[in-house]
């Protein structure tokens, strides 16, 4: 037996990835940057053992089978190649956020994932190498390997589209106030979206024009610029809903709350706030404001119809190995 | 005095227009087509009067002043220099729909007034010169000219940019089930958001892909083929959208209740219901139907939270002299 265990946080994206230039790979059609959500976490063990017929995965203590299984199985079958081993695994992960409310948990469950495995495998793997090997099982799950404010630049193949952070955790202290909506539909998944995103008319569009946002973004990250921040943040995850709202089929994951929460976030931002919204592939909007005001901007969100409950987060840091 | 009194209908777009090459000439970036709403209907007299020192306008009696009143004047100066006329001119004009309930009235007003003004000033101007008038005063109203489905080809210039019809009323059996939504906020003026269209970065990827557009839509209404109508112009309304949210300023037209109908529609037609959604500068949502079921699209419509109100119209007819 080769036992490992490892957590990682789940991100949140200021830039978007939408679009994959290859999709086995993961290798993304434009480079995002995010931030990492420390009140949020996975934890995921990995054990090789040699009595094992197949892999097997649990998650939140459900075993899981067939596309889940497949995705944990790609992974651990890189990890095998590069370590020599041909145990099969048992991978366990639970995630300490509530699941089926739209908190996205592919980035932190492959990040964790990777390196569990990795260390498991007895592989000592640098956190490029670390980000490679989650980004081949989830794009986004790159970005949850460093730690802080990240950035996943899309390069030009396996060996040089990997993420690395811009910043530390504690550079910033911004907030993540997660307005999770009461859910009605089940969204699309994003390996679909991923895959949709080019029928869109305005995909090359958004994408022409990634990297000069992001830039933006870099720029008012490291130089502490919220206004700045929030109207990059803002401009983006607006054209990543468009990309999606004007695909064939159309994805429309916004959901009535959303826009009352979106509408609310403006209107307090107009009033001098430091907060602005950004939403993934989902009806939940993320929040993002200065420490200072997250109590407040939670207890305001609360208050929204629409709103079930609201979840905080701060710059969380890199994905690591823990002692079982 | 000279006298006339004309009606038209406002018109909804199938395919948007959004954004011009010549904002004085109103010479708009794309082609678009619409359809006539006859269950609207604005109604205008004119009279010039050599005692009048100055031109004045009343709104459903309501006389104004400013930039409303300068508008009409822009076009009257217009008629004045083709008839030869120096007398100034009284406008009142009235609708029939509620105003303040976000259907614009811009269309069906400006239409109107040509066809009065023109016609008080002893001008005898055939569709195309009413329409290429009513176009310089707002862009939308050059389709209120002709009757029933109408084409506005961009053109090159003032005299080539005008509107005809691709289809009488009585071609196909539409109804548009027009949801009024509660409304909070005074939406951005479409003049001031045909200005904005060009800083989306998404807007020269809508232009350049309306063309096409707006071939499928004029087929599918030359072939009453609903499913291609529906997708041709559910996928239009968003990409409009797409271009406001992601302009700077951002416009975002949408409310909550815009989004409950939106997801009602489409659950609708999934259902097999011809219906589709489409968004002018507002948040009100054009619910299209075949006629047949507008009683019930009109009833299911009102059920949804968030509609206050559903006015329903049929393929309207062009706009035309009355006897005052």
């Amino acid at each position: 037996m080769k036992n490992a265990a490892a957590i990682a946080h789940p991100n949140i994206a200021f830039i978007k990835y939408w679009g994959n230039r290859d999709p086995v790979l993961r290798l993304p059609v434009n480079s995002s940057l995010s931030m990492n959500l420390d009140g949020l976490t996975t934890r995921t063990t990995v054990s090789f053992d040699p009595q094992l017929p197949a892999d097997r995965l649990t998650l939140n203590g459900q075993e899981v089978s067939g596309a889940g299984l497949q995705r944990v199985t790609a992974l651990l079958d890189r990890v095998r190649r590069m370590a020599g081993l041909s145990w099969r695994a048992e991978a366990r992960s639970e995630n300490n956020f509530p699941t089926g409310a739209g908190i996205a948990s592919s980035a932190s469950g492959f990040a964790a994932l990777a390196v569990a495995a990795a260390c498991a495998a007895g592989l000592e793997l640098d956190e490029r190498q670390l980000s490679r090997l989650a980004r081949t099982a989830s794009g986004s799950a790159c970005r949850s390997i460093p730690g802080g404010f990240v950035e996943w630049q899309a390069g030009e193949d396996d060996q040089t589209s990997f993420a690395f952070a811009i910043a530390p955790p504690e550079h910033w202290d911004l907030a993540d106030c997660i307005a999770v909506l009461s859910q009605t539909h089940k969204p699309t998944t994003s390996q679909e979206g991923h895959r949709l995103a080019q029928t869109s008319p305005l995909q090359a569009a958004r994408v022409a024009s990634a990297a000069q946002r992001l830039a933006v973004c870099r720029q008012a990250i490291l130089q502490r610029d919220f206004e700045a921040l929030a109207q990059v943040t803002e401009l983006d995850s607006n054209l990543m809903h468009a990309v999606m709202m004007t695909s064939s089929p159309p994805l429309l994951y916004w959901q009535p709350a959303t826009l009352t929460v979106m509408h609310a976030v403006v209107a307090w931002r107009a009033q001098g706030m430091p907060v602005c919204y950004t939403i993934d592939a989902g009806p939940n909007v993320h929040v993002i404001c200065e420490q200072a005001y997250a109590a407040q901007v939670a207890r305001q969100l609360q208050e929204l119809p629409g709103v079930q409950t609201v979840l905080t987060a701060r710059p969380g840091g890199a994905a690591r190995r823990i002692n079982d």
